[in-house]
C-alpha cells in the first residue's frame, strides 16, 4: 500500500489537488494506494493524541492505522514559512515509533507559491524521515510557482507533470 | 523585551525548566524578559488560529501579542524525531507575518535525551527564522543527554551552565 | 573592511562578475571593501595549506591576511551539485580558527543556472559559518537562472538588483 | 562493487582507519569492495581535474574509474568546521555527471573528535547525494568522540561497532 499525504490542514490547498493527481498516476500504474488528508485530523490532536495521550484518540487512530498499513509514503509538501507545515511534523510526532516508519520507503514532492519550490522543506523532512528509519527516494521534485502551473485537476506545465511521472516510476521499483 | 520560548506543549518538559533557568540568567543581567510556554496554547489552535482564522482566537492572540512586543526571541528546543516539535512550527505558522519577525534577533538552544543535542533541529529552525527575516546568533548551544545534567532547577554539569551564560552575554549585545 | 568572496575557482564564473557588481554597490555606499577571488588560490593548497601545513603557503597566506583584516564577509555562492563549490569549504578548512571567523558578520548570496537559486548551498554554509562563530544576515537572496538575468556587468532583471541593494543596506547596519 | 571512501586528504586520519575497518566488515559478509582514500588525490586536482579540465588528469581518472565501477558508495565522513571536508565536495565536483552517481545507493557514517558526531555534515551530504540521484540509506551512524572509542584498528566501544555492523547488514540489502 502506498499512502499519499496531503501535508497541510489548510482548506482549499493545492497540495490536496496535487495529492489526488498523484494518486491517479499511481492507479494508472496499477498500484494499491490511498489518500491521507491532514485536513481531516482532529482539531485538538496536539493535545489528545500526543505524548501521554498517544493512541487515545480514535479519530487520530484512523490515520495511525493507514500509516501502519503502508509500505511506502508520498509527502506532497507545501512550503510554509521556509519549511513544511508545522501540522505535518505534529502529526509525525503523534505516530507510534518505530512501527509506523522503520524500514519503510518514501518520496517527497515540494510545491510553493514562490520560486523556491520547497527545497529547504524537503531537506528538513528527509532529515526527519531518515532519523525515523525511512529510506527516501533521491529524486525530490520541486514545483515552484505551482499555483500557475496546475488547473482543473491537471498540470498546465508539462515539465511538472513529467517530474511527477518519473518519480512515480522510480518509487514503484524503490 | 526578550521572550524565552519553551518550544513544546508536552507536560513536565525539561524545556520548560531550562526556559525558566534561562529567564533567571537574563534577569541577573538586568534584562527585561518574559516566558512563553507552548503548553498554554489553545488545544485547537491548528484550526482556530491558522490560515483564514489568523487573528480570530483570543487565547492565541495573547501569544501573538507577546511576540509582537519582543525584540529578541530565545527558542529552547527539545529534539523530537530528529528535529524540533511540530507544535513549534505550527505556532510560527499562526503568527502574523512579517510584523512578528522581520528584523528581530533570536538565539536557539538545543536539548535532547539522546546524544545529538538537537543539532539538526536547530539547523532547520535557523533556516525558518532566516526566511522570516530573523537574525540568529551564531552560537547554538547543544545540550545532549540533558536529562542527566539538570536537576532541581539548575545544571549539575557546569559546562552546560557555561554554554548558556556565554550565549546570554552574546545575545544581550547582538 | 568588508570582503566579497567569489566562491569558486572556475574560470569565467558569473560569481566573479556578480562579486564585482556587489563591490560597486558597497562602494556607492562609501564602504571600505575588497575582493577575494578563489580562482587565485594556489592550485595545490589542499596539500600545502591545510592541516599540518596551515600557515606554510605564502600565496595562501595572502588570502588568510585578507580574511583577518575583514569585519564582514559576503559569500557569492554558485550552486554546484546541489550545494556550494567544494573549493570554498576547502578554503575555509585552511583558515586559522577561531581568529579568522569568531564574532564576525556575514551575508550570503545564492546564484544558479537552474531554478533552485542555491537555497540548499546557503543553508549548508550558514550551518558552517554559525559553527565558526560567524553571525549571518537573515536575508539570503536567491538568484535562480542567473545567467539570463545578468549581462554586461549589471542585472537585466531589476528584482535581482533590488535584492542585492536591500541586502547591502542591511549588511551595513548589521 | 561497494566503494568505501575515506573522505579526507589529511594524513593519519581516523577516517581512513575506520574505512579500513568497514571494508573488513563488508568482506566478512562476502561483499566485493574496495577502498578509495582521498589522501591519494593529485594535489592540484582542483585545477587539473575540474570544470574545463574534467577527465584530463590521469591520476584523478583512477578515482573516476573506481566510482564508475561502484554500485554502492560508503562515505566515512570526519567533521571539519561543522560539516564534511571541503576536499570531499571538490572531489565530487570533479566527477562525471550523471554517470558517476545516478541511480546508485550510498551510506554515510559520521565521525567527530567533538560530541556532535557529524550530524550536520551527513545532512549536507545527503542533500548533495540526493541531488545527484543517489539513494541514501536511512541509518546515518554518528560516532562522536571517535578518537577515544577506536584503537589498534578496532572499536573499544562495542556500541559503535554495533552501529556499523547494523548499517552493513542494511546496506547489503538496500
Amino acid at each position: 500500500m502506498i499512502t499519499v499525504i496531503s501535508s497541510t490542514n489548510r482548506n482549499n490547498a493545492l497540495s490536496l489537488q496535487i495529492a489526488e493527481y498523484y494518486l491517479q498516476l499511481l492507479k494508472e500504474k496499477g498500484a494499491d494506494c490511498q489518500l491521507l488528508d491532514l485536513r481531516d485530523l482532529p482539531v485538538d490532536f496536539i493535545e489528545t493524541a500526543l505524548y501521554d495521550n498517544k493512541g487515545n484518540n480514535p479519530e487520530f487512530n484512523v490515520f495511525q492505522d493507514k500509516i501502519l498499513k503502508s509500505e511506502k509514503l508520498v509527502f506532497i509538501i507545501p512550503e510554509y514559512n521556509g519549511s513544511f507545515p508545522g501540522v505535518l511534523k505534529a502529526f509525525i510526532d503523534g505516530l507510534a515509533f518505530p512501527k509506523s516508519f522503520k524500514g519503510k520507503k518514501a518520496a517527497v514532492v515540494g510545491i510553493s507559491a514562490g520560486d523556491q519550490g520547497a527545497a529547504l522543506a524537503m531537506s528538513h523532512l528527509v532529515d526527519i524521515l531518515n532519523y525515523l528509519g525511512v529510506h527516501v527516494l533521491a529524486k525530490r521534485p520541486r514545483l515552484p510557482n505551482a499555483d500557475n502551473e496546475f488547473e482543473d485537476g491537471t498540470f498546465s506545465n508539462p515539465r511538472y507533470d513529467q517530474r511527477l511521472r518519473q518519480q512515480v516510476e522510480e518509487l514503484l521499483v524503490f
